[in-house]
């Protein structure tokens, strides 16, 4: 998870290159021909630093496509985050019309309504794939669109990180005793579960983690994945890089519409910013899993990160804290506690459904196989 | 993998419907405006018959997709398999510029080169997002422009099936001494996996597995998935359905377009098609997944189908056989051996980031946690 201050120190980002298309004048009338003939400009405000690897670039590319999708008749001036609004403004922005489209992750939201997290990621809830077929054939989508229209705003999947590593530890963990006491960089529900786990949960911006963990004052951290993570060069403070993640398993990244400028849009113009966010989510599952590959291979070959498995009995108790926690959440109210019924139903699913295939394909591919 | 014969039973697929959009005439000069008005129809040639779920109406959305983006402006008139040509001739029919496009699955090309297998599926290869990932950003889709160009066509992903189970089977199979001399109906690859392990594989058609089944013709067969394969009814004659499968560990579908066509179009157009493919490319993995999920719990519950493991020893004789298919494949000529060594790197990439991610997150998920 990327914590708030890491976001307030965006700087600005130029608009040029995402403007890029038919700037021109258009001739009066064409406003029905053929749908898409329509100049307009689309603010766009983002949770992410400009050029943020992954996450930024994926608000930019949704930007582009839109622009690119619709020949320059929609285009989009993307802000990035402290630009227009900071980053946790960008859904009040949007809502209220100040902006028209957000690009950010939904379990920033959370202080309007704890739903919203499950349309991210929870502790151990779904991978990118799962994610995916809850939202579009699960009976996701409806229920999001329920949620968010009482803010105004019509949300979209348009981004997925892929799985999310444990982190980065100074000491090796080879039991839950060891994680006892431990101060652990990890915001939001897998902070919640390290705490009632008995670790010290601490909530810490990127650009303050480095500082804490030479300076002693925390012991761990978790960040995204190898991608993300090699540039700020936890590796030299805390060499073991513990997996797997549990607190995200698939964080999907979120689009929102002001849904007074939604409705505005024809036909062609709702297919435009659809296609845009279904491109943008299949390329950044294609990114992130290409991506952790290559980095993951620089972190242990170039820089001797020695890689472990979390413990089983800290895995159970995790487990366990976060069946809790994620019950917890769905008491909040009633249309949270139907989200919950239907992400937990879809999950039940996929657990079934991946045990015999994903997972046993790559266990067995694992054991027998190389190329 | 779907059989040829099979195919070519498609029934005529009336273009209504997918056609929808403007019609009307457009004001003369509008060429350059906006670069996206040129009213133009396109002739998608797809290998799948008519409402094929999963791959027949991801050949139809990606079509709808189109039109639906270009406001009308470009519309795909859709001809399932044997309409306009049999399914097996539209690579030739998009090569020479009898039809547009066409929506297929690229390892049915493998007469034209052995080369077209690894953008598919092949024997203990990717999963649908490592596909993705060699694709997008690994390579892949640089050689696969290569080796298209020479048959003057521009291919994009456009669909995945996930993964694909190991099938049916009349009697357990409890060690490899229990396959041999079966007559198991899996073509391509993976049949002659088959072969080389000791069983008889036999390539049928769709439609004449279930007979073949019931008269003791054949001794198991495979197909796709839980959600295909329910219709066919397979469980009342081989009620072990084995898992995981190995033959095609998430098979890719195919467009490919007319590089005449391609290169006539302007970049917005472009930009058009390839976001239709990306759209169907994320809809249908999510599709896959989804559905799968229901319909193995349909015929667990309601049919009495029992799952099975395949045997270590299976799996381990089944990898060994692979890595020799596939290392005698890449020695046909120079461009496919480049292209098995792209696809090799990013594979063993993507082996090492799985294994530390998806996989072992899933693993440990199903070992403690249920909602």
């Amino acid at each position: 998870m990327i914590k708030r201050r890491q976001l307030l120190t965006g700087g600005a980002l130029g608009a040029a290159g995402l403007a890029a298309g038919c700037e021109c004048g258009v001739p009066a009338g064409l406003d029905n021909i053929a749908g898409a003939v329509r100049p307009r400009e689309l603010k766009m405000v983002t949770t992410w630093p400009k050029d943020f690897p992954g996450l930024g670039t994926m608000a930019e590319r949704t930007a582009q496509f839109i622009s690119d999708l619709s020949g320059g008749v929609l285009t989009v001036k993307l802000f990035a985050a402290g630009e227009l609004v900071s980053a946790f403004e960008s859904f009040d922005a949007v809502s209220d019309g100040a902006a028209d489209i957000y690009h950010g992750a939904e379990y920033y939201w959370v202080g309007k309504s704890p739903a919203f997290a499950f349309f991210t990621a929870v502790p151990f809830g779904m991978t990118a794939v799962e994610i995916m077929a809850w939202t579009e054939f699960g009976g996701g989508q409806a229920l999001w669109d329920e949620l968010s229209a009482k803010f105004n705003i019509k949300p979209f999947a348009a981004g997925n990180t892929g799985h999310q590593l444990a982190g980065w530890y100074k000491k090796e963990i080879n039991s839950l005793e060891d994680l006892r006491g431990l101060k652990i960089r990890m915001p939001g529900l897998g902070g919640e579960v390290l705490r009632r786990i008995g670790a010290s949960a601490v909530a810490l911006a990127g650009g303050e983690i480095y500082q804490a963990l030479q300076s002693g004052a925390i012991d761990g951290t978790e960040w995204v994945g190898p991608w993300n993570d090699l540039a700020f060069g936890f590796y030299n403070e805390a060499k073991y890089y513990y997996w797997p993640g549990f607190h995200e398993p698939g964080a999907q990244l979120g689009v929102g519409v002001n849904l007074d400028v939604w409705n505005s849009l024809n036909t062609t113009e709702q297919a435009i910013i659809k296609a845009a966010c279904q491109w943008a989510n299949n390329l950044s599952i294609a990114e992130y899993t290409a991506n952790n590959a290559d980095y993951l291979d620089l972190l242990i070959e170039e820089h001797g990160v020695e890689l472990r498995r979390l413990p089983d009995d800290v895995i159970a108790a995790a487990a366990k804290a976060a069946k809790e926690v994620l019950e917890e959440t769905a008491a909040a109210d009633e249309l949270t506690g139907r989200i919950f019924e239907s992400f937990r139903a879809s999950l039940a699913q996929s657990q079934a459904w991946g045990r015999i295939s994903d997972e046993a394909f790559m266990a067995a591919r694992r054991e027998t196989f190389s190329l």
